[in-house]
């Protein structure tokens, strides 16, 4: 595998680019390529510039808008739910963080649920706008449905990732971003591409009997949910996909379980829609809504000190702090610059000819 | 093992017996009673007035304080800290989690941080109140450090249970109510007394080898993080165990971490405390504060089913609704009756004897 590696400031010009390409305006066109670019500096290629034909593929399907009328649909002091107009989910998900934000400001805290929207990027990039102004940021999202439930062969959830993000005082935000399934789709690719087997506990084949095969998958087989089985607690991995779910869509107007459409503009929506678009659900909880911001920050960073130190099984493996890996990538890439796999790069290439802008290299 | 079976009415007479010895206020005993009552109805029975010597145990040790003048003592119109003047969780619990949902009839959403409490019984108590205010409702609560971290070799975190509750309209609530560990301590505890071996994923032995023999926690291991293994997501097991860690006692001004103090009366608390007693996490949003609540029923009502029709590896099983088995359990016992092991009675008998009230049986 080769790897190019560019500057942030050339890929987020690449980026931005491509979505003005597809109409949309110039402020939202930064937001959405800082929204990708932020995965890739973060480490979290699979959720970055890598997805950006897949963005386009489904604009060019009219599955995406891209210049949507974002609106508040229904509210409270402390509650909101927003219609995306079925724009970018990486424009229409900081719109809603920032009404979650404003309501905390006033209130304490603020909660926003989202329909008619499209894939969101990172979870963590909207928990971490709340962090930014010294809140608890919550951020999840339904996606695709490719998990089955403890029993089921099925695929009915998608793998859900929920994101808790808190701030600390001298070290870096605490951020828990995590699918619900036991491995995300990213890692099946990598290892497909890679035709290398995948851990028991990954997937199950069409019939249900789990399996090592990563091109499963394609063949009919599901994800399972983080547990893996019930034995060792898929029912929980499956209830918390399920939370996800309801809070993103059932509580939004979003379309639910298998109704989710696909996230590949290859497969066609179902035909029968419970809602609209896909949805998300946002939180923000000022700090010092339950005590001194300072007070909370310190004992925070006592607890990571804590956890930093902890006896470890491997004296060579430290215990890591959640959000940590995803800091040192940052600080590192937006210095040294950002690697693509020559897959990648070839596939924006392209998407670059036919949009009719600059090449990469 | 025998089963001696119990009229609800019977058991919780005894119980509220229980906790008027301890001193509690005829109010108390009776919402303590109800809390460890609901978990016996619920077929959680490690959780109910199995645990009743337990609590008497901390209470002579002068770790529960029968009189407790709980309090908030930081507020917003949507948040609140509540010190819990190291009363029994049961009864501080449901104090906050009513200040959440008066909060949320007001503003929406309702969110309120405790401190200074203890063992609280079941999460899903607790969250259920709000669903009977038409409510989602969401509680967790830090515990007893038993659990190590991914590639710790120290039990630095409890099995923090994290609940989501959703109102339906024709069906029982949903209600994932989960430890974040791969196996609850109550089911090492049954393989203990049986002595039976444990499936791998569960624990580590002191050396932080993964085990199957149940004893090994007694002995120096660990349990480990729902996800068992790195390859199989324990690190998301771990930070969920940690954002419900956070948000207990960060937040509040709780003990965390290593620090929470032990449920058992045998092993003493840290003489280091970095809070008060242990912590909780309340929360209740107002299900029309996003959308009209029969709406939101209606499609909950759908997801249940479609969740129930799905196809399923053994034809024999359904896929199971969160909460569904409790609801069973609880409809079954509340007229049948509820069946505790002849163990349970013995040590409840031998309390009724040093209490000098009356035996069960």
């Amino acid at each position: 595998m080769t790897f190019y590696t560019f500057t942030e400031e050339k890929l987020r010009e690449f980026t931005e680019n491509v979505f003005l390409k597809m109409g949309c305006t110039t402020a939202d066109a930064q937001l959405a390529a800082d929204v990708l670019l932020r995965s890739d500096l973060r480490g979290i290629d699979s959720h970055g510039v890598a997805r950006l034909s897949g963005y386009i593929r489904l604009w060019e399907k009219e599955r995406i808008n891209a210049t949507p009328v974002i609106k508040v649909v229904y509210e409270t002091a402390t509650t909101a739910t927003v219609d995306g107009d079925g724009g970018l989910g990486l424009v229409v998900a900081p719109f809603a963080m920032k009404i979650a934000i404003e309501k905390a400001k006033l209130y304490g805290t603020g909660w926003v649920a989202v329909r008619n929207s499209n894939h969101f990027g990172i979870a963590g990039y909207h928990a971490l706008l709340a962090v930014e102004q010294e809140m608890i940021g919550i951020s999840m999202t339904n996606a695709s449905p490719l998990v089955a439930p403890t029993y089921a062969n099925e695929r009915l959830l998608g793998t859900n990732p929920m994101c808790y993000a808190f701030p600390a005082g001298k070290y870096p935000p605490v951020v828990v971003d995590m699918a619900t399934a036991a491995a995300a789709n990213g890692k099946l690719e990598i290892a497909q591409r890679a035709n290398l087997p995948i851990p028991e506990g990954w997937a199950q084949d069409k019939d249900g009997n789990t399996s090592t095969n990563p091109h499963q998958l394609k063949e009919g087989g599901s994800l399972l949910p983080l547990g893996s089985d019930k034995d060792h607690g898929s029912h929980k991995g499956y209830g918390l996909s399920a939370t996800v779910d309801i809070l993103s869509a059932v509580l939004s107007g979003a379309n639910y379980g298998p109704w989710v459409p696909p996230f590949v503009s290859f497969l066609e929506p179902p035909s029968d829609p419970v809602g609209a678009g896909i949805g998300h659900f946002f939180g923000a909880m000022r700090v010092d809504g339950f005590r001194p911001a300072q007070e909370f920050k310190d004992h925070l960073d006592n607890w990571i000190e804590r956890f930093k130190q902890a006896k470890t099984v491997d004296p060579d493996k430290q215990v890591i702090i959640p959000g940590e890996p995803e800091y040192a990538f940052e600080q590192e890439r937006r210095t040294a610059g950002i690697p693509l796999i020559d897959a990648v790069v070839h596939d924006l290439n392209e998407l670059a000819d036919k949009l009719g802008i600059s090449r990469l290299n």
